[in-house]
């Protein structure tokens, strides 16, 4: 059994537009870091943050790290085990990319790891679970699950759990950029309309429908034209600046689809290639550039292999 | 080019439990036939209806087969032509199964192998569409589509119209069993919400991208764990007679799943093979009679092929 270890796992574009709370996808980049060792001290500590500006707890019991750590150790019945953790932060906080996810995910890859892969991916999704509830209020499994897994993830149902792996489309990269706002997911949820209408619903679901069918044929007409939301979008955007002329530089550069990536304020864009994604992220950049917003880019293909040791 | 045909169209299962409005598959058994043949005088008549105990119109401008057929002519700038129909019920009026829909494909595909193959059978899907408006007040698709194409069809979307054949998975079959009750489908509608709680709706579009994945992946289990309605059904199963006692007797005897079909009173239940299903219908019936419910049943493959010259 190894002694130490050092994991990156990915970011995560939760939704993909139509499918509010049920689907996500994973980057290649950005992504978080953990290094992980045993130490003979019984309990979980985090040793070290870097990369997050003092913004998350050192607390073990706070942080979503150590935490769902702890709940997986409590799980396997080894409450005995020492273990610490150094936390590096690769990505933004509250960017809407699955920040606490990737550093939750990261955690458990690790700790799962060392143990001697006690437990599947799929079935670490509930201690990650776990780790969202404590970062966002809200046990949402549409980053972790894609963080943990790779590629595009369907969460069928909350209870019971069920978590699906969807294909990946071969070739498909994602153009991200993150608007340097603030948008913290509780007010983001909040803003949503707790009833709607059928109507729109089964628009909706026509949607999350095709866009599932379009990623089993490779058919990325298809995943674009699934890629509309007509429920939880027209009010969301209204936190993010630019966000009109930004989806209309994604289509207009040949985007399949555009959208807010998870909650926002970071938007995504899905393309055929890379030079199209770059394309795409330059235009936004020098939009946001315009109206006064500082940004981050992000150009990489969509993730299939999750998180992986370094 | 010929004169005349004989053409069998399918009935078929709208919804699918989970996919109101967008999702439904055919079977092989039962369905309607059509007879047309030209003549010298111009427009379309209704010549003879058997099957039907003198239900539907005779008036070519009232009657599904014939207002579509001659919405088609027009379509194709051949009002000249002069049509003669007869139509063959074989299947109950008013039971979900798609009856008017059968009807008016059947039409539809004879006036389109009369004409030479002009419109491939996604481009029928329109003209059938103005057939349900007249049989029930509505423009839906989820019986006509998959009348036409056969198997399991998604609308994806009705404005613009898009319709996506998704697989019909090897060696399925349909267990459908008609109470013979009343249920309008204008009046099951109407029982319908307008407004639903976001909650329920995210539940429908995670099950809806469930089944489709399953259908995708030939996944039985799947299929089966998607097929749950918390939206339509708790409704419109008040409506149907020994309802939750026959979804009792399909799960209990092996049902992948079971539901109502379309807008009732019919109720379906999927299987894995042909004996499954006719255990299960011949134990639903057996209940029906207890509580004094006539029935029909229909045990069949699911219909991969659409509608089939005779």
């Amino acid at each position: 059994m190894k002694n130490s270890i050092k994991v990156f796992a990915p970011a995560t574009v939760a939704n993909v537009v139509c499918g509010f709370d049920v689907l996500g996808f994973a980057v290649n980049e950005p992504g978080d870091e953990v290094e992980m060792r045993f130490t003979d001290t019984q309990g979980v500590v985090i040793k070290r943050i870097t990369g997050d500006d003092g913004r998350l707890p050192l607390d073990a019991a706070k942080n979503t790290v150590s935490a769902s750590v702890q709940h997986y150790l409590k799980h396997i019945n080894r409450l005995d085990v020492g273990v610490e953790i150094e936390l590096h932060k690769k990505m933004p906080i509250g960017s809407g990319l699955g920040s606490s996810s990737a550093s939750t995910v990261a955690g458990l890859f690790a700790i799962n790891k060392l143990m001697g892969d006690l437990l599947t991916p799929t079935e670490l999704v509930p201690f990650a679970m776990k780790g969202e509830e404590l970062a966002c209020g809200y046990g949402h499994a549409d980053n972790v699950a894609p963080a943990l897994l790779g590629g595009f993830v369907l969460i069928r149902s909350y209870e019971p759990l069920d978590v699906i792996s969807l294909p990946t489309p071969v070739g498909m990269y994602a153009a991200i950029v993150y608007p340097e706002v603030d948008v913290p997911t509780k007010d983001a949820r909040q803003m949503i309309r707790s009833k709607v209408a059928l109507k729109d619903a089964v628009t909706q679901w026509g949607n999350v429908a095709g866009l599932v069918s379009g990623l089993f044929m490779n058919d990325f007409d298809l995943i674009g034209r699934s890629m509309k939301d007509v429920l939880v979008e027209p009010t969301r955007s209204i936190l993010i600046p630019g966000f009109e002329e930004m989806r209309k530089l994604a289509m207009d550069n040949g985007a399949i689809g555009f959208g807010i990536s998870g909650s926002g304020p970071s938007v995504f864009a899905l393309t055929k290639d890379e030079e199209t994604a770059k394309i795409i992220t330059k235009a936004q950049q020098q939009h946001l550039h315009k109206i006064n917003i500082n940004s981050k880019a992000f150009v990489s293909p969509v993730n299939a292999e999750g998180p992986k040791i370094m």
